[in-house]
């Protein structure tokens, strides 16, 4: 007999009370005089089966003593329609066998609250609570969209490289990745270490974005996009920031400034319109753990709106379209500005935005997404396309109510010229970037692009507020655990 | 104007004799007394479009001379049935407008043979050429396929981690990952380097494997899959290895080894299929490469079908299951073996399979796709499920035509004691491992999964014999450029 998965079971319109198997994990077991209901999930959806023994025919009581929170069960029996709430359907068990047990003296997920940082630190087993199960799922539903997304539009997905031999940020603290001994590497002639005799003849590092490589191939495809992880070695214990983390970065030929918003716009509408149409259960679990959380919160501090609300309201927002120029207008005649409330002030153009400046414009200003145009080319990275000005740079940036900045991305500096003279006022080596350097010599074309952060999605789709919690492995200072 | 894709105008089925707007990269220029034909390509397909300039109405002559091979152009003009053979559609042009030029003397991708060694090196542009458009689009459609094959099952994708600090393998040379300085790192008093004083706090490397992982996702979610990026430190300088490879890594529970044949058969077909089913142009060509490459072979070197005659065979094909030990008795008795052809001779039980053998099986034995099942333990990892002999485990490797081993997997052994006896026969540090054991404590179930080198999938489908051409940016023992 085959195993049926539980979310068939509750999926189904038409109950069949017919003999089935079933197999998952215990989470609640309840005992009265004559019945033991059993809660099982083997993590199809976020909901368990009930499980009922009628202890008139099920004398197994040996058995029944080995069952726990967190045992895993293989389950015969009847569906049955259920009588008590919460569920359509129950299973009436006729054999239970007990694949493995979990001893509740040693096993650490016993049903009761536990916090976030306690499931942090026992990471391979939090997939086995609500919660993680919920996040995990909606994550593989956002991959998915993702991919669905794009191949609907004919975009071509590159795999850049994880191990690069260039920083294309130009900045960015980066891992090095070698096979030298870390004791007594061999050395040059003049004492330093001889990258020469490394693994990859050079010194290597874990990439920070695959943008550059993005664009060689969309300088021929057209259309393509990124989907890896990439990597920051910042020293920064936030809840905002993972040493490693997944980005998607697509990258266009022929597309302008206006395009790249339009692509954007279009793509968040679609993940979060996804979202919302496959991830219903989990969704609803995620916003009700929300407003337990913010419970103890003081009235302003809490969300403006719930979960669902807010993703549909970003579906059905307008993204509105300023320039930086026009932003620090409106922020330096703010009210906190104005009166000393934002812990960096604005005092003139050309001040880099923090979050506290984002959120203002998003929640407070605007009350809608907002993306940001034209930013001073001094706090931009070298690739984007300087503006007549000569001051600013065709950047776009997309902030999000709770996020902030959630993309960020421009048109593409597509001038040899141009490109050349940045590099050089900004001392990047230039052996470095001889290959991106070509694509502007050989049939350059105007073109676009820009990264989204999956784990800040992640954060805005979850109503999740530490992005360790949104990807299972998570890598920061002084752990890399599991 | 908004720009059209030459797909879209070449897989139309009704002509519509429209103003239309192309942009794309010249292939070829051909000049007669009155006209012009440029063959233009913007890697939506395979095909080019003919641009078709009539010289009576299209004075610009200075223009002209700025259109080479490698030009990136903008082009207005009307869709019309072309006369010339082998397109259905061309582009009367009645505006020209280069975006970007491409100098004959200095672009590197004249309209000739350039051997697979040479785009290589030009790996920043080779995406332009009709072969790695090809590949390029083939590898889309594979990564496409298996998000949907996993996603219309239920599977969940789960991102593994990328720094770990742990061996999955128990074997494996590995990267080193760290922000230690290379010259006079901290050391301890004894010594040491000082890996407590690294990013992470302990030595960290670069993973071989994202199974383990999976298997914790797996023992909650039940069916989870893995794709990303994993890493092998080893110097071999090969047209199989890469530095740096992606890997699918299905993770099951409630699957024993049967069920796990049955998914990797499934997937493989549906894969195959899916690659017959919409990259049609792209392998008609990639074929049609081959069998230029072999015209200079002696016959028993040729390949015995064509390309997708060969994917059209495995899709129709039952895989043939047997064991290792049965594999071991043809092997000794066959005529290469006997005749001393084997580079390394099948003498007794407990040898590991080599390509040779895997292909000889596969290739000239039984002429079909194989499953081999049942391996000595002592020549597979610690985690396989040890059958009841005390001598073989679970392992199951699926070889293909061309490639030898595409798949291995295994049931996994889900027995604390004998999963912790293994660990300590081998050596293994325990206290790496101790979150992996603890899932075979709490709510152990049977379980299996495998893994499929997705560049080795790639190498069967496209044909293509050196692994480094079917990864945009190959990375391999002192190369890593790009």
């Amino acid at each position: 007999m085959k195993r049926t998965k539980i979310k068939d079971i509750l999926l189904s319109n038409t109950l069949k009370a017919e003999k089935t198997l079933i197999k998952g994990w215990v989470r609640t077991k309840r005992e009265s005089k004559n019945v033991v209901f059993i809660a099982l999930n083997d993590g199809s959806c976020l909901q368990n089966i009930q499980i009922v023994l009628d202890m008139d025919k099920f004398q197994q009581l040996e058995l029944l003593q080995r069952i726990h929170t967190g045992a895993s069960l293989s389950v015969r029996g009847l569906i049955s329609e259920s009588l008590g709430s919460g569920q359509k359907y129950e299973i009436i068990a006729d054999q239970i066998e007990v694949l493995g047990e979990a001893n509740p003296e040693e096993y650490p997920l016993q049903p009761k609250r536990h916090s976030l940082e306690f499931l942090r630190e026992h990471a391979h087993l939090r997939f086995r609570t609500n919660l993680f199960g919920a996040i995990t799922r909606l994550r593989h539903a956002m991959i998915f969209a993702i991919h669905t997304f794009f191949n609907e539009k004919g975009f071509v997905n590159i795999h850049s490289p994880i191990i690069t031999g260039s920083d294309a940020e130009g900045a960015g603290e980066m891992f090095r990745v070698t096979t030298l001994p870390a004791q007594n590497p061999p050395v040059t002639e003049d004492g330093k270490v001889d990258y020469s005799k490394d693994f990859f003849g050079k010194e290597t590092n874990l990439t920070v974005s695959g943008q550059l490589e993005a664009e060689l191939a969309a300088l021929a495809l057209s259309e393509v996009y990124t989907f890896g992880p990439t990597f920051r070695a910042e020293n920064s214990n936030t809840t905002r920031h993972l040493a490693e983390f997944w980005m998607i970065e697509p990258e266009m030929a022929f597309y302008d400034i206006h395009d790249n918003m339009d692509l954007a716009e279009e793509m968040l509408k679609y993940l979060v319109n996804y979202a919302l149409q496959h991830c219903k259960d989990d969704l609803l679990f995620l916003e009700q753990r929300l407003i337990n959380e913010e419970k103890q919160k003081k009235a302003e501090e809490k969300s403006a709106m719930n979960l669902i609300e807010k993703l549909q309201f970003v579906v059905e927002s307008e993204f509105v379209r300023v320039t930086y120029t026009e932003a620090i207008d409106i922020l330096k005649n703010s009210n906190p500005n104005k009166k000393g409330k934002f812990a960096f002030p604005i005092e003139k153009w050309g001040a880099d935005l923090q979050s506290e400046h984002e959120r203002y414009l998003v929640e407070k200003h605007f009350k809608k997404p907002v993306i940001l145009t034209d930013y001073p080319k001094e706090i931009k990275a070298f690739y984007m396309k300087q503006n007549e000005d000569n001051k600013t740079v065709r950047a776009m940036d997309v902030l999000f109510p709770q996020i902030g900045e959630i993309i960020g991305g421009s048109q593409r500096e597509e001038n040899y010229d141009k490109l050349l003279n940045r590099i050089n006022e900004l001392n990047i080596p230039q052996k470095d970037l001889w290959w991106f350097l070509e694509t502007r010599k050989f049939g350059t074309v105007p073109h676009s692009g820009f990264g989204l952060g999956f784990e800040r999605l992640m954060l805005f789709v979850s109503g999740m507020t530490n992005i360790r919690d949104v990807i299972p492995f998570p890598r920061t200072p002084k752990n890399a655990e599991f």
